[in-house]
């Protein structure tokens, strides 16, 4: 017997950690989660056909046969990867998309950079179904020829996120020296982190917008109504799904859009209850601050059409220290809780 | 209060499903699994500077603010993800790492291709904490730019892992009408989800073999002692590491491996429980006849350095029409109960 249910439960019950509340999870060591079921799958793409090129014969390993690479032929790309997990005390009423941002894949939501829970884990603590997806190109996906995608990828470097997410002060603020580094003051990146962060940084191409969508359209068709949560080069793509398929959606959690929907089809949106979340530092950083305007522009509109937008910005609610990147800051936990606790109040949690 | 501790375990404990046993898991929905963490994090790779190259101006989302893109800087490169679960009720001594073969990622060993849960979730079950790894330049891991990763990529078409991996008869049974494709006779690989599977396959390069050697090594020091599973193309990898840190590896399990370790160097085994698992229509297939006599040859070297070597030839054992994707093939649960079997002869679990 590997699975003895009754000594897990009596470890469980007896277990002296606090149990959670909503909005706020135990700092302690957490109970065992309970999960019913997850997996993954693939999902979306076309097969694409390629056809005059020379065949090649390549040794795949060493001392391996040669095999026979045939570059002619039928392709599958532009799918994408979800990975789920369902908890067997499930308390949303519907699952919860996770949507990363650019350069980056679902890693964005697991474990921080640092080492602790990320969002994936807070809300499936919190009793959320989830579906992790790493865009289409990026991570577990897969990536085509340049065939079949055009343009060069873009490639960061190590300083890039560190200028560019507000974590350091702006263009200038990285050194290779970390002493001379100019990490904004009162900062809640967790910087002994930073170096891990920039593994998980993938390449991106600025060309494969559509097919991105097309892979979520499908996406949200298999496994909605749901709770869409998207962040930054996400916030087109959020937005602008939930503006094609509004019954499919039942909440949107935008974290820091870097773009928005279809402008002029904003009334789409108005059955659909809208947070936006943003850090801190943006007054400062003058492209942050044009990215503020226009989501804030496109949530005007939402409500002039009778709809029902909620803004955090977090320093007007007290909390300070926020970069781009806050589901992995020091608060990423008390964010989490923020939004879940405002998931509640739509009337999407049992 | 979210995580209701007494009602989930009331609900474990009054479940009418049967509990499982070593080397058998139930065909009926399974109860919770208790997860007592999970999450990922990054390993190795190096930092390598690129210079001379022209600054771009890119805008990475329409509407959005452009971005400077300076190609010159210090890259992250080389490094390698790592997903990994432990069970509330872990009954492996040690843990156990999954290192996929080529051109695939960490999702072979996740759900199979038509959806049943795959050896990732089997190990699991049975106790094991399991370390899913995408190896470097695969899915979650990233890749890098033509400076630094030598040569073009390899992609392979729809028709090559049906013909390549003992799916379909060899080289030309593929047709692009399903009806014309010559499937091996008694074929176990599930191919309602071939498209699916093929969702799976990604980009790999043939230069990249000792970065991911390396972060192979840097994984095997930060979380062993350990078990090695590994298919195919990571043939090589496993034999190689456990062959440098043979103190750090408690049993070998090489799934069909395309290569071995380093030759005159079969000693360093001799203290490590080896198990080989080939499948079906090896016999038939003149490129897999050759890579199980170089993987038999390898491991008759070990026994006769003193090792202790299994190699289960699944036909002779009474098993036909496996693939060289065993871990989708419609018995995947049968195999992973095998091995799950031998390990425990090993003493290897609780």
């Amino acid at each position: 017997m590997i699975f003895d249910k009754k000594s897990i439960c009596a470890a469980l019950i007896a277990a002296s950690v606090p149990l959670f509340s909503t909005g706020e999870l135990s700092a302690q060591e957490p109970p065992p989660l309970a999960i019913k079921d997850f997996g993954s799958f693939h999902i979306g793409g076309r097969v694409v056909e390629i056809a005059g090129k020379p065949v090649k014969e390549v040794a795949l390993t060493p001392h391996g046969a040669p095999a026979v690479i045939d570059p002619n032929g039928r392709y599958q790309v532009e799918q994408m990867y979800v990975q789920h997990f369902t908890p067997a005390d499930e308390r949303g009423r519907v699952p919860l998309l996770m949507w990363h941002g650019g350069g980056l894949t679902g890693v964005t939501w697991e474990t921080t950079p640092d080492g602790r829970p990320g969002w994936l884990q807070d809300f499936l603590r919190r009793g959320w179904k989830v579906y992790n997806s790493d865009a289409v190109e990026r991570g577990r996906s897969g990536w085509a020829s340049p065939d079949i995608f055009k343009g060069d990828p873009v490639f960061l470097t190590v300083a890039n996120p560190f200028e560019r997410f507000r974590i350091g002060e702006g263009p200038g603020a990285w050194n290779d020296d970390p002493s001379k580094r100019r990490v904004h003051a009162g900062s809640l990146f967790p910087m002994k982190g930073y170096e891990n962060f920039t593994r998980q940084v993938v390449p991106r191409w600025t060309t494969t917008d559509e097919a991105i969508l097309n892979a979520y359209r499908e996406l949200v068709d298999k496994v909605c109504p749901c709770v869409l949560v998207f962040h930054s080069q996400g916030g087109q793509f959020g937005f602008k799904v939930a503006q094609e398929k509004p019954d499919k959606i039942k909440a949107l959690v935008a974290v820091e859009p870097a773009s928005v929907g279809y402008l002029g089809q904003e009334a789409k949106l108005k059955n659909i209850p809208v947070l936006m979340v943003f850090g801190d530092y943006i007054e400062v950083d003058p492209r942050w601050k044009r990215m503020r305007e226009t989501a804030g522009r496109f949530g005007d509109a939402i409500s002039a059409a009778g709809g029902n937008v909620d803004i955090y910005d977090l320093p007007k609610r007290g909390i300070s220290g926020n970069s781009h990147m806050m589901m992995m800051d020091s608060n990423s936990s008390q964010i989490s809780g923020m939004v879940d606790a405002w998931l509640a109040t739509k009337q999407l949690k049992r």
